[in-house]
């Protein structure tokens, strides 16, 4: 029944603080987004991180300094919508929170950008096996040795999510996710860890190590992540974003992110 | 042979004051771009105008403050490297010039937009008419009665680009500029130019009007000309443009705006 809940019925839980739990496989079907808020002096230059590098940091909407309520949510409230933020004060975690409401203010900048549950619905859908949700663990996260492009204050590695496939499965994932161009799109490197600065693909630097069969190849796309770290990179007063795994969920549904 | 030109080779000749023509068919297969400069004081909300209206101003590169080299033209020079711009105070046109050396400081942000340039070349290479190259004629653009999404102090309706074409080319038409996602993409609109506020088609307001025969049906792309209406429509102490036709030619290639 979460699976079929509307992402505004979902959003009207989480409000009156009746979810508090991650949104992954809920309200199937529509987009899900990484969570930036920042000071509006730098609201330039983070934003052109995110353009700088659309692959890790697809933006789906930014709003106006002082703005809470999206264009690709009309009626929501960004400070409070969310089941988890974390509230980061010169880069320092200060609170781990369910509403930011004490904390956001008018001359904040808030910016929503893709995530990869979008495309991992439409592997599904295409028959593709997703190591993760088939061991009911959240994705393999890896910081890798490839530098995204800096921008003003912001620089940080790219992060990378790795889904194990077998080689004929991967050419369908490659395909499947080309089309999804405003949340990671095609993977940004297949088969050895080593040649992007991975070590030991068991022990990856956010979520859980999953299951590789013998055999398969991995397969490793660009990370959302990588907001959260560039937004970190520079020292500011104030940056919220959503706590791992408690996306915001947007009206935007999964096709219309794609190219065709 | 100016047709084979490398893009370096033609920015050296502007840059010498060897070349002050349009850059229409010159230095084929490289992308050409529309440039804007304006006070970094207002450039979030100009980038944040492109992001929310990515169809006629799909970003090519954007410069920080001050600086004048493209990451897409290594040893370029925005402020010599076009024929022709156009240097506006407080909306008004206040000198169309062959370099702005003496206009920019290092207050100002570059943007590099993308143009139709690209999707045209692979229109021909495909076996399409394109009727304002088949006639010698700058093609016809349109203000609609379409707003784009506006952004802080920016607003302004979207401007498209026409090009007449019998029903059967139509569809290869969208197909082929539908993988130029970065240089305008697919059309926004087919037939009826009432329907977007368009009366009389014989009278572009940029641009020449081209013959439309029996049996064609016009094709409308959002046009990069908006990127320059939009700059305009906040009343700016500064802001420079490429002289209409008089575009930046970087060393991207066309096939690279593609998404596959």
């Amino acid at each position: 029944m979460e699976k079929n809940l509307r992402a505004s019925e979902l959003r009207a839980l989480v409000r009156k603080k009746e979810w508090n739990k991650p949104t992954t496989g809920i309200a199937a079907g529509y987009v899900q987004a990484n969570l930036v808020m920042l000071p509006k002096e730098e609201a330039f230059h983070f934003l052109l991180f995110c353009v700088r590098n659309p692959k890790p940091c697809p933006i789906l909407d930014v709003l106006e300094p002082g703005q809470t309520e999206p264009r690709i949510a009309p009626g929501s409230d960004l400070r409070t919508d969310l089941p988890k933020y974390r509230v980061y004060e010169k880069r320092a975690l200060r609170a781990e929170v369910d509403e930011v409401t004490q904390f956001f203010h008018q001359g904040m900048v808030s910016f929503l950008l893709g995530c990869s549950f979008s495309f991992e619905n439409a592997m599904l859908a295409s028959g593709l096996l997703v190591r993760n949700i088939e061991e009911g663990k959240n994705v393999s996260m890896y910081v890798t040795n490839i530098p995204c492009i800096p921008s003003g204050p912001f620089a940080c590695p790219l992060v990378v999510s790795m889904r194990p496939m077998k080689p004929e499965q991967a050419v369908r994932a490659v395909q499947v996710t080309t089309r999804f161009h405003l949340t990671h799109g095609a993977p940004i490197h297949i088969g050895s860890p080593d040649e992007i600065g991975i070590k030991d693909l068991s022990r990856p630097d956010f979520g859980d190590p999953v299951t590789i069969h013998p055999g398969e190849v991995p397969l490793f796309w660009a990370c959302g992540v990588t907001s959260t770290l560039a937004a970190l990179s520079a020292s500011l007063p104030l940056v919220i974003t959503h706590a791992p795994g408690h996306m915001f969920v947007s009206d935007l549904k999964d096709e219309q992110m794609t190219l065709m």
